[in-house]
């Protein structure tokens, strides 16, 4: 468990963890965008946002593909798995652990009383 | 949009960014339990573990309170909602879009050959 979260959970939720990095996820969901796209409606200097599209692409969230002077992005949907997968798997831990609850006060409620 | 993300997402994806305090979830999701059981795994200080607690806490993932000279925390699984909700939405919009794609290829394709 440890090893998964400090490979991939880490970092996706760290690159998550930023309006304008969200932002550029939310643009990317519709399509592939060039970088000068996505840079244009954030009030910040260029190489501050590249470093935020750095952070989206090592953290497997994007992809980048230079052609001639233009790189485009591209949305790698299947990187929200394991945030997905982490989500469903705690759900389902404290949907039983609900349900064990209810179960023992249902239990309490049927023996006899003293 | 950005007023919900500065206000909720920012701090939970921050607060979820962490393999200590992902486990520290994972332990909670089972049941309350006192602090001290729950530092006893981890290799850490305890003033270190506290403010790992402190920043769940601060995210709206945990609470806690004192009984005597014990503390206990509870997860709130509807802290997660947000998480959750903003998955939902991008996974609906990239959908959406793979849809258009689909389509306009399925035309392009029935389009008389030149």
């Amino acid at each position: 468990m440890a090893n998964e979260s400090v490979d991939t959970l880490t970092p996706l939720f760290n690159a998550l963890a930023d309006p304008t990095r969200r932002a550029v996820i939310e643009t990317l969901a519709a399509g592939p965008r060039p970088v000068s796209d996505l840079a244009f409606p954030h009030d910040m200097a260029l190489p501050s946002f590249l470093k935020h599209l750095d952070r989206l692409e090592q953290a497997g969230v994007i992809t980048s593909k230079k052609a001639g002077r233009v790189r485009t992005c591209t949305l790698r949907p299947e990187a929200f798995e394991p945030v997905q997968n982490w989500l469903d798997r705690e759900r389902a831990r404290w949907s039983g652990a609900l349900d064990r609850l209810s179960a023992h006060l249902d239990a309490l409620e049927k023996e006899p009383k003293q």
